[in-house]
């Protein structure tokens, strides 16, 4: 399984992501489950407009690695201006235009493969997590599901979920608004993450880390291993933060 | 759906259950899912021992409903000294036969409605924690699934879960030991509870607490509604608490 989360509160956007892999208990492995890109705008304002683009993946990995290999195919297909003919995630006009493409190709992937999966017993599903800016557009952040079709995040509920998402919800529910400042909008998904770690094996460490600020066209990337002293840190004081609310929390009768 | 969750520390048990039923998101309706028994031990110490039992429910609620009715047969039947030849879970000389009975009345209820509620396309999937104590020996805690087996719970895991027990777990695995004193056991529970209700919509208050210590042989009961005072109070207070950890939780650089 996976657990991938995005925010996008008005400080910017996090993308967080787990890299286990499983077929099986018994089979596990290490994948990257976050990609991004980044492309300069033509200054001469003929081009494409720059963008910073970000997508998760969760679910059969064959599928998520061969939507992912079909966008680095029709992105060098079009050559290093990508302005061909085809429309490429770094051509689309805006972000809506980029979801539309991903899910395109979700349904070309998922119609040659879902078939044959669904014959020797096997999941096709699949879904990722798309978010980033385009020009001087708002960041903003979609969800595609199996089918192509997608959702984006609304002001409200300023965050999206992809796998095993029911660990870390409560704390985003909680703890998460449009408002929360980058910062603490990092510890809240580092939180989300470390919750759902702890309650399902299926998701492990190392994590990726992507954020990205407004106006800033390019991402600030990061990879947390398990001993990375900062993210243990967080962890163990979040625990005793915890812990102390006993303290200021009253008491049902019984 | 539902979740229950039952916790066995040290000072006692705490069993805590939701009330809602759904058929769909359109059917919804309040059940109880946590019942209780007591019985007083014959002080010569020929007929049965003194108990405290509890048990909660989830899944198909025409099973569960049909498993309890079965139970209070088998206890009628026996007549008011529950001493006749069937062992029903008020005479059985231990909580592993009790766990062992109510075992067999699910394997038999499923033998009978699986078949048919499978060719209705209705998952006849159910499940039950049993927690209490007979006479002087340790309360226990055991999960009953639908095939009639069982796990009990053990020191390392003070808790068990049915239903939607995910949202609630890290809650648990960070915050519950054996140690955890009642009081602070019993908020543990309602916060897990808490998390539940805010991020998924087919759990839903009021909630039934049970408390037992050892040696009461007596439960502590009590509905929790949607205005009680004392919950609101918990749950907000953590809230604010939760938001607070934002402040002595160091921030990982990005």
């Amino acid at each position: 399984m996976t657990y991938c989360l995005a925010l996008n509160v008005a400080e910017g956007v996090v993308m967080l992501a787990d890299t286990r892999t499983n077929a099986g208990v018994d089979n596990i492995s290490t994948y990257p489950k976050l990609f991004t890109w980044e492309r300069a705008g033509d200054p001469s304002g003929v081009g494409p407009i720059g963008r910073a683009l970000g997508v998760m993946t969760a679910g059969n990995l064959s599928v998520t690695q061969e939507i992912l290999s079909l966008v680095e195919e029709e992105i060098a297909s079009n050559g290093p201006n990508q302005d061909g003919g085809l429309e490429t995630i770094l051509s689309a006009p805006n972000m809506f235009r980029v979801a539309t493409r991903l899910g395109e190709l979700m349904t070309d992937v998922q119609a040659r493969r879902g078939p044959q999966l669904a014959g020797a017993g096997v999941a096709s599903g699949a879904s990722m997590i798309l978010a980033g800016q385009i020009g001087a557009a708002p960041t903003r952040m979609f969800l595609i599901y199996s089918a192509g079709n997608f959702i984006e995040a609304q002001r409200d509920t300023p965050f999206l979920q992809i796998g095993e998402f029911k660990y870390g919800k409560p704390i985003l529910d909680r703890m998460l608004t449009q408002q929360t400042p980058m910062n603490d909008a990092v510890t809240a998904a580092l939180l989300s993450m470390d919750a759902t770690l702890r309650s399902n094996l299926t998701v492990g460490l190392p994590v990726d880390l992507a954020v990205l600020t407004p106006g800033a066209l390019s991402w600030r990337r990061r990879r947390v291993e398990a001993d990375d002293p900062t993210y243990r840190e967080i962890s163990n004081r979040w625990g005793e933060h915890l812990r102390e609310g006993f303290k200021s929390t009253p008491n049902l009768p019984w």
